[in-house]
């Protein structure tokens, strides 16, 4: 990167750390638990939210931002399981920004409690754009290999939890669990870990748990 | 994007295009067939890469340029199939660029006829610059799901040719080949398809004819 290009996007990363700051407060002192997905495409992040939407919305009321290209397809799958879901397409941007999810903030129903960012599919850009979630979440798919933390370090980096998705593959994709889960740590020992398969549910009990967990600590932080 | 960014964003591309125009120029004079490989991160491009060597290097020399956030994996991978392979780490940019690559020509040995360029495992940035090649290949994993041609496209409206990869996977993920071809070449129509499994060796000949083709018709088009 050349000076100028340095200079704008230190401009363009403050602003957006500002925005973000302000919108976690705000969610935050509303009882709402702000969770932003982060992965490569295809990880299965659309897939784990309609789990998560079928185990949490019962007794927890929720609401999906959708991050995408092109096409609104995600956000219709959410509110198909009568979830109130909001698609930003970027329109070519590579990663959603805090901005973008502030603007929705009027919004979101009252008594939400949790809501799910799911970005744009890029285990790069995202990573470096705080959105103001309480709760960053990088997925990995089996299929895409045990080498991601060490090729792709800040999105593992930055996250609170890693969620390893598409369990199932195990079996017929060359996949070491635990140099995976090894190396993810040695870059954040923090990460906490989950082994989930969308397709057979497994894992998902678990996963919501954390979640409910984590906003009754938030909630007891901000009393 | 503000008026600065997308400025400052023109000259970068501006300054890009220009670079790689020489760089396709010089290399195809060179009877160098130059193919930039795009995709996801772990769709398979280094395993593919490993099957190409396998099939091209006896009776053509090739050679690669690794792109990689952090790591030199990848090219130590390709190394130990005889090919001489240059690791390039972005250290934290989310695509490589024509100077990069401009870089590298005085280290390409001698009768080289095929350069492969592993790009930063990212379906979105990428796309937007041209890094010199002749040919661009997007790869899409089946277990990505077929509805990513709609969600990214940029990477398949830019590319010559489109590589399923992983075809083994097909019996036990949900992936409509018919629906992602068909949305593909709704984009781009002129996209030729193959579809490849690196694990079992499948579709790699054809793709390799491919090539070996496309070098030809090139070399006639200078001579």
């Amino acid at each position: 990167m050349d000076k100028k290009e340095v200079l704008v996007r230190e401009e363009i990363l403050g602003s957006n750390r500002k925005i973000a700051a302000e919108t976690r407060v705000r969610l935050e002192k509303e009882g709402i638990l702000t969770v932003n997905f982060l992965s490569s495409p295809g990880a299965g992040k659309t897939s784990l939210l309609e789990r998560i939407a079928e185990a949490l919305k019962m007794n927890h009321r929720m609401a999906v931002i959708e991050g995408d290209i092109e096409t609104d397809l995600d956000a219709e799958r959410i509110r198909k399981k009568g979830v109130p879901a909001w698609q930003i397409t970027t329109g070519g941007a590579c990663h959603l920004e805090a901005r973008m999810v502030a603007r929705l903030i009027p919004e979101i129903p009252p008594e939400t409690k949790f809501l799910f960012i799911e970005n744009v599919g890029n285990l790069v850009c995202p990573a470096s754009y705080d959105l103001g979630e309480s709760l960053r979440c990088v997925l990995l798919s089996l299929p895409e290999g045990d080498d991601k933390p060490k090729k792709y370090p800040k999105a593992f980096a930055t996250a609170d939890c890693l969620i390893f998705t598409k369990a199932d593959l195990l079996p017929v994709v060359p996949f070491d669990l635990k140099r995976a889960e090894k190396e993810a740590l040695e870059i954040n020992p923090k990460l906490r870990v989950f082994l989930t398969s969308a397709l057979r549910g497994a894992g998902i009990a678990e996963l919501v748990r954390f979640f409910i967990e984590r906003r009754v600590n938030m909630i007891q932080r901000h009393a």
